[in-house]
């Protein structure tokens, strides 16, 4: 892609730098924010350099917060003793959204990913087994994504707390509720049948 | 979406404004922005903002330039008598990259649409018909796209041009090189075989 200009090649660089937006994309924001007032530009640029420079994690579960503990680990209300393993912010969002559990959580800040470059080391594990070695923690709830990288993750966290006094569980996988058995794909519709759960407590009441 | 940072919050509202971009995606954006280091977040800012603040217009053109003229119109190699009406940068770049065009272009900044709010006079038009008037310019090629907003536009500035000494044209439509006449849509079809040209003229040689 050739430019009239370097300031509009500059901008199209720097964005097309995000992930999923190629040089195209990138040149249809641009152009768009160039038709915005100016307001909104430095707006867009300010949020984004005060959440680079000032955000901050909780210091109990690593999720982002703007206060030393975040909301749901400073809420009374909130079982500490049962945490859920997840892997970043997004995770916690869309468990929050259902509103089922009431335990704290434990942001990993990514999974266990040689090809990527990520080790043990990189990610809040080292807090968590603390944590549960401490003996406050009665229950461990493994919520990574069911990948090779999640597999991995869960196994290398479990390995180290198996011993503690804790229950350890995973979340159920099976054919999503309302989903036709004929379009599941084999492994989830196979999984699902073998962690077959009572018939009693396969209603939707907690 | 109930965010645990109102930094997070309003660094994902800022960029869902975008154009094609939600919240889930702004989010993922933001995810992103906060595990690169902080020069590129800076880099970033940077770009978009000195971009609005400085960006140019060509005076002749108005494509977007650092200069006052733009390299295009300022290339003694291109033929000034010969003037493509397009919409925006990107339509520039997408015949610049052809490398079939020597003439000029004028960039209309938009089309006229009634819809949206936009009538003729936010758009470059007006210097168009004054350079036409001036007698400079032997040939004016309609290039807007085939809407009914690029159609109105074409008329518009057609009318107030038509009785200048200037042949008027309009790029060509038709069935795309190597494209099956069988998933052609009818219009495109019926307007390709109703213009036709002369064989001896269908070659790709220039």
């Amino acid at each position: 892609m050739e430019f009239s200009s370097k300031l509009l090649e500059n901008a199209v660089n720097e964005i097309s730098q995000l992930p999923g937006i190629g040089k195209r994309t990138a040149l249809r924001l641009v152009l768009h924010l160039l038709k915005q007032p100016k307001e909104q530009v430095e707006g867009l640029t300010a949020a984004l350099l005060r959440l680079r420079n000032e955000i901050n994690n909780c210091q109990s579960c690593h999720n982002i917060s703007d206060t030393t503990v975040c909301a749901i680990c400073a809420n009374p209300n909130r079982d500490k003793a049962v945490i859920c393993v997840v892997e970043d912010i997004r995770d916690v969002m869309a468990i929050e959204n259902t509103g089922i559990f009431k335990g704290i959580y434990h942001v990993l800040g990514g999974k266990i990913s040689p090809i990527d470059g990520i080790g043990p080391s990189q990610l809040m594990i080292a807090s968590l087994v603390e944590k549960v070695k401490s003996g406050s923690v009665k229950e461990v709830i493994f919520a990574l994504s069911s990948t090779m990288e999640g597999d991995t993750t869960n196994f290398y966290i479990y390995k180290q707390i198996k011993d503690c006094e804790v229950t350890t569980s995973a979340i159920a996988r099976g054919i999503a509720i309302g989903d036709e058995l004929e379009y599941a794909d084999e492994v989830t519709l196979g999984r699902s049948l073998m962690q077959r759960i009572p018939f009693e407590n396969s209603f939707n009441a907690m």
